[in-house]
């Protein structure tokens, strides 16, 4: 890989603004790399590779910029760029260009970010076919920001956007060994996510970023957090910097078996170290688990059989679900799902309380075969049901090579903690 | 009227601390008022005359404390207070005594407030009865922290807290001549209300103070406000201070007309007249009508057939409204109106962004006599379905001698505006 490949992208802003690197070289080493590894990934499904290398050149000739300045960027296919396709991975949509950026991609290039190009939604959809996994191109990257994990993982993007309804962008970091954030839901604004959120009906799904380096989430997340004044559901809460976090004494819940889930052994590895990893730097780990983990299916299949939930399309990744065999939901049966609902979220607080990070599997698997079962993913969707920030790190690998990640989670508003536990983590793996 | 009566609550609390009044004098003239104009009024359900005296005894004999120290407030029946009942209004639940207080009491309580009693909820409810309206007994108070207005309004507690799903702090506040406030859905933890209340699926409803003086509500919020790790719906959100924000120039919607309502020729005079005081402080009011009034009442009655709704109920106070009416309703009419309630949100944000008040009748008629039919409330219905905060403030009087409130609407989080300009309102009346 070329050395800049690797840098991460707050590191890149840093040099190109010190003229220590172009933009223009920075960017086109990365299209090179997109060039190069894409045939057998697939995950880019549109790049601006004339557009963005003139904007280098700008950008290098203009000197100076935000954080990103002069940093290659890259957004999941749900996610409006303008004159981009963005079709949410439905062929119904193929021809669907918004004239607007989203505004977390608006922040990104505001900030001096210079977008690369539109990556594939989910790991086989009919619009843009199947993503291989960078670590084995016949493995998935798992959904639904998959084709966006992949080329970041293959070096091809320093920066990402996706989107995470219960996993979307968490599972796809843990298959492809980089890092990916969900923010607390509010934290950022869904202006120009595509399918359209609506959320007073989905508390759920949220933009975040996705990198290899845990410092360009928390960069990322700075850049696009807070109220854009055209989506109600975003809230004005401060955002603590992760980097002026001292963890030590802090309390950690470690919980694995679920009992819906009995974890990979490769996964239950990749846990315990970055449990001992976590107490080696003087935090306090102990075997605790969050309540109303049997809720978290229940829930999820109640919000799926509501009637204007698209979310099934998302999970349909295997051939192992059909939405249609849920069956109709009665407008009973919706209200007494949301008082579980809100029944967990309430029972979640004095443990998160308690135990200020949670740490956990991501799934239960490592990658698999594309077209195998990848198997459950309780961990990730329990913070997408409670709304609580959670962070993807690569913390181990299977014996066949594969990235094994793990989930750390925060009391809401706290990405700054699960942000710092990740640093730790990512640190010393 | 004794003097310390008609003192703020947070003047009161001055001269205790500063001992030129003792708290045992202030909390014995507001019980004396009390006993003198509850008889009339029935807006007192349970008194707790010793405790609050031997509170206040023990307060003169510390001689420092909170904010509140030795001031006397009140309750409205539907929040808890440790030890005294609190059934809702309803008969079924008459025994229950819930064992502690409130969050937004016991914080009232930590910063040195006395509790006087409870009130009823509802103005004529089947568990206490008829309350009066403290201008004339014969009129209505409205509903439902009908006693808590009434009580307050008759000088019988210096400060108060009540809950609003729709209005139900603004439209008693208004009907009696006091100020109320609906916090930012978010803003104050709902642990504690009874009946409980389902955030997930009701994002209307919220505890907010009521007072004689606008100083007071801001008081109250700032101590009320803020997660308490018990209720997931409490967000974190910095609170400004509104004796410090300059309204020169800020631009305030002016609007009296709704698609349902045309408000009564004394609302449509205080609002004016509220108007003109903001327009002589400097405030630019223009004409501008908020987006979406249509969806208003269509939007609520959607939300009150659904099966969990307890709200109408809260409604039926002049037996012109039968829930049972509106027929049952499927999961496909939920979540069309869980769109159209998110549209709604959607298009309010770019008015209030060029309106940053929104000054409006709290209601279509000033208070009515009981058994009429209290006219239309979309005015303070619209505020809760998109969350705002939302203040009513007395601001002119009918030919009859009864008081008329106007309310001021201000963008999410932002109470200390319209707080500031009800200040105003309240200054030159």
């Amino acid at each position: 890989m070329v050395p800049a490949l690797d840098l991460s992208a707050a590191e890149l802003g840093r040099r190109i603004a010190a003229r220590e690197l172009s933009a223009r070289e920075v960017v086109g080493a990365f299209l090179d790399r997109v060039a190069e590894v894409d045939p057998a990934l697939n995950a880019v499904v549109e790049l601006r590779a004339e557009a963005a290398l003139a904007e280098a050149a700008a950008a290098d000739e203009r000197g100076s910029g935000g954080p990103l300045h002069g940093v290659p960027f890259t957004v999941k296919d749900w996610i409006d760029a303008a004159g981009l396709r963005c079709a949410g991975g439905q062929p119904a949509h193929r021809e669907r260009r918004p004239a607007r950026d989203a505004t977390a991609v608006a922040r990104l290039r505001a900030a001096g970010g210079i977008l690369l190009g539109k990556t594939a939604a989910g790991p086989d959809n009919p619009l843009y076919g199947r993503v291989g996994n960078p670590h084995d191109p016949r493995f998935t990257p798992a959904g639904s920001s998959s084709g966006e994990a992949a080329i970041i993982a293959a070096g091809g993007s320093a920066l990402g956007l996706g989107s995470d309804s219960g996993g979307s962008i968490r599972q796809p970091a843990h298959c492809c060994g980089i890092a990916g954030l969900r923010p607390t839901t509010g934290r950022v604004p869904l202006t120009g996510h595509f399918p359209f959120i609506c959320a007073t009906a989905d508390p759920r799904t949220v933009i975040g970023p996705l990198a290899r380096h845990v410092e360009d989430l928390a960069l990322a997340l700075r850049l696009i957090a807070g109220p854009d004044g055209a989506d109600p559901s975003a809230v004005p809460v401060p955002l603590g910097d992760h980097a002026a976090v001292r963890l030590a004494g802090t309390r950690v819940a470690l919980y694995l078996d679920h009992p819906h889930t009995t974890p990979h052994p490769a996964v239950v590895r990749a846990t315990h170290a970055a449990a001992a990893t976590l107490a080696a730097a003087g935090l306090v780990v102990e075997e605790a688990t969050p309540p109303g983990l049997a809720d978290v299916y229940p829930l999820t299949l109640d919000y799926w059989r509501r009637p204007e939930s698209d979310s099934p399309d998302e999970w349909v990744n295997g051939g192992t679900f059909d939405p249609a065999t849920l069956g109709p939901i009665s407008a009973e049966d919706v209200e007494r799902s949301l008082f579980t609902w809100d029944r967990l979220r309430r029972r979640m607080l004095p443990f998160i309380g308690a135990h200020p990070l949670v740490l956990s599997p991501a799934a239960e698997k490592p990658a698999v075969p594309h077209g195998e079962d990848g198997g459950g993913i309780p961990y990730t969707l329990l913070w997408s049901l409670v709304g609580y920030p959670a962070v993807v790190v690569r913390a181990g690998t299977t014996v066949e090579g594969l990235p094994v990640g793990v989930q750390i989670a925060a009391p809401p508003w706290r990405e700054d903690l699960a942000l710092a536990a990740a640093s730790i983590v990512e640190r010393t793996r």
